[in-house]
C-alpha cells in the first residue's frame, strides 16, 4: 500500500496499570496482503476489559496470551479497503479481530469479520448494543442466567457498556434492576438515564450492607463482571436457589499470583446456587440472532448507550486505563482520524 | 414410658474435632408424646458430614445451628413404637430426622418421617443406596450434573458413601469414572469393589498432577464432597464447558473465620464452567422415584455399599472422628443394641 501503518506493539507483559512501560507505538509499512486477508481500515477501536488479561501470560486464560513483540488484539469497527477474500470487497463496512493500529489484516476464515449495517442511527452501536457487549448482556441475563419477571437482578461494573447492557436486558424481562457502581455520577447516570430501579454506590461505604438494604428477600440473579468483594458482598445477599452469571472477573485481571476464590464461596452449597461463566466468543455466530431480539427494544428507547469515546490511535493506553479504573461511563472507544461522525 | 433414653447433647460448639468436650451423653425419662408426634426405637443412627456444619453457629449455613443445650439431630432407621399421628402405626419401619439417641420424637408434620419396606435384602441400605446418600448421589450426577455417556467423571471423598454411589451411578450412565481418595487401600476397593475405572491416591502426591494424568482432555464432570485444595486440583484440570456439582465441602465445615474460595476460581470464566450446589433435604419428596430407578441398578449389582458400624450409643463421637476423618470406608452408622442383624 505505500501508507504507513501504526500499531501497539506489546512489548512488555505490563505490572499492574503500567501499560506505558510495556506497549510501545511503532510504525510500520502497511502489511501486504496474502489470499484470504482483508485489510482494513480502523475506524474506532472498542476497548475492552478482557484485553488485559491477553497482555499477562497467565496460565489457565481463556486462550494462549499475546506474544511479546506482537501487535495488541482487539475488535474494531472499520471499512475493508483491500480485499483478497472473496466474501468481502472494498468498501464494507466491518466489525472485526483487528489490531490496536491505523489498518487491521484480518483473515474472516480464522478470525471474527461480520460485515455490518451502515444503516443504523449511530454505528458506534456495532461496538455496543449490537456487538459483543449487547449480546453478552442479553445472554447472560436471559439464557445464562435464566431471568425471569419479578426476579431482583444485581450487576457489577453497572455503568460499563456489558453491565449497563445487562441491567436494561433484565428491566426489558420484568426484573427489578439494582447497579452496583463506582461513584455518585455513576449511580445518579445509570437510574436516570437508564432506568435502573436502584443503585449502589461503593464509595457509600459496605456494598453488602447496601445491598440487604435493598434485597431483603435476597438477590435472584447477580451478573458479575469484576470478581473479587463484590461478588463476595453479593454472594453474602444471594436467594436460595439464585444464579450467578460471571461474565467477568475484572479485579483479577491485572494479578500476579494465587488469587483466593470469594471467601463466601460456600454459599453456593448453602443457598444452592448456580455459577455459570461465559465469554462472548463461543456466540459471535448468534449475534445477528440476538440482534434482532434486540432492536425493537433499541428502537422502543428500552436499550441505550452513551460513549466515551478518544480520539487518536496514540491516546489509546490513557484511554485504556481510563476503562480499567472505571473513569467512565458507558462504551469505551478509540476514534481514529477517518471517522466521519 | 417409663423406659430411659440416652441422648448426645450439644453442651458446646465443638472446636475442630474435639467432639468429646463438646457433646455430652444425658440420660433422661423417654419424652411423653402429643397429638402428632411418634416416639420412634432407634436400630441405626445414620452418621453424615454435613451434621458437623449444625454443631457450629456459622452464619450464612442451610439453617440456623442446632442450639446448645439441645439433642443432635440426625438421620435414623428404626421402628416406631408408639404414635399419635394418624398416618404412623406401632411396628412401622421409618427413615426419618430423628437424635443421636436410644429413642427419637419426630413429628412428620413438620419434620421428615417416611415408612420404608423391611422387605430389602439389608436394610441399612435404606441408610445407603436407598436413602439421601444413593438420591444425592443419582440426581447430583443425572440431573444437576447432567452427566452423559463418554463423559469424563471425577469424585472427591470417593470411598464415601455419597461419593461411591455418585461415582457408581455415573459409570451405569456411562462415564469413565476416577475417585479420588486418601489411601491405597481405598483406592484398591473403589476399583476392585465398586468398579472405578481409576483412582487417585492422595497420599501418591500432588492431585493436579495425578489427574491431569488421568485426564488428558479434563474433566467434564466433577463431583465435590470436601471443597479446598481438592476442589482447586480439580478446577485446575476442567474440560470446556465442564460441570461442578458441588454436594459438600467437608474441609470447610469445622473451620472459624473467613475461608478462602478456591484459588481456581477463575477457571469457572476461563473454562465457562457450571457450577451447582445440591442439599439432599431439597430433593427428599423425590426419593421414592429416585429409588424406582436405582433399584434395578441395585439388583444388577451395579450399585454396592460396604458399612462401617460401630456398636453402642456411646461410642457415636469415636464413629462420628472416624467419619470426618476418613478413617472408614462405606457409610457410617451407629448400630444400637436392638438391631436384629
Amino acid at each position: 500500500m505505500g501508507e504507513k501503518n501504526r500499531y501497539w506493539r506489546l512489548t512488555r507483559r505490563p505490572i499492574g496499570d503500567d501499560y506505558a512501560s510495556a506497549l510501545d507505538l511503532v510504525e510500520e509499512e502497511t502489511p501486504d496482503l496474502v489470499d484470504g486477508d482483508v485489510l482494513i481500515r480502523n475506524t474506532y477501536l472498542s476497548l475492552d476489559a478482557g484485553t488485559r488479561m491477553w497482555m499477562t501470560a497467565r496460565e489457565d486464560s481463556y486462550s494462549p496470551p499475546t506474544p511479546l513483540g506482537c501487535p495488541v488484539i482487539g475488535m474494531v469497527l472499520g471499512e475493508v479497503i483491500a480485499s483478497r477474500h472473496p466474501d468481502f470487497r472494498e468498501g464494507d463496512l466491518v466489525r472485526a479481530y483487528g489490531q490496536w493500529s491505523d489498518f487491521s489484516v484480518s483473515r474472516p476464515d480464522e478470525t471474527y469479520v461480520e460485515r455490518v449495517s451502515r444503516r443504523l442511527d449511530d454505528v458506534r452501536q456495532h461496538l455496543a448494543v449490537f456487538g459483543p457487549n449487547g449480546w453478552t448482556g442479553y445472554l447472560g441475563v436471559a439464557e445464562y442466567g435464566a431471568a425471569k419477571a419479578g426476579d431482583t437482578f444485581v450487576v457489577s461494573a453497572a455503568s460499563g457498556v456489558t453491565g449497563a447492557l445487562a441491567g436494561q436486558v433484565a428491566a426489558r424481562l420484568g426484573c427489578r434492576v439494582i447497579g452496583i457502581t463506582g461513584s455518585a455520577e455513576k449511580a445518579a447516570w445509570i437510574t436516570e438515564d437508564w432506568g435502573f430501579d436502584a443503585a449502589v454506590n461503593r464509595q457509600d461505604g459496605d456494598v453488602a450492607e447496601q445491598l440487604r438494604t435493598l434485597c431483603p428477600d435476597g438477590i435472584d440473579l447477580y451478573f458479575d463482571n469484576v470478581g473479587g468483594e463484590i461478588l463476595d458482598a453479593a454472594l453474602e445477599n444471594m436467594a436460595l436457589f439464585g444464579r450467578v452469571a460471571i461474565c467477568g472477573l475484572l479485579t483479577s485481571y491485572g494479578e500476579e499470583g494465587p488469587i483466593p476464590g470469594p471467601y463466601k464461596f460456600d454459599q453456593v452449597l448453602m443457598k444452592r446456587l448456580n455459577f455459570t461463566g461465559f465469554f462472548s466468543p463461543d456466540f459471535y455466530h448468534r449475534g445477528p440472532d440476538v440482534n434482532r431480539r434486540l432492536r425493537p427494544w433499541y428502537e422502543a428507547g428500552d436499550l441505550r448507550m452513551t460513549f466515551d469515546v478518544t480520539d487518536g490511535l496514540e491516546n489509546t493506553l490513557t484511554a485504556y486505563s481510563r476503562l480499567l479504573s472505571g473513569a467512565k461511563i458507558g462504551k469505551s472507544l478509540v476514534r481514529l482520524g477517518n471517522a466521519n461522525d
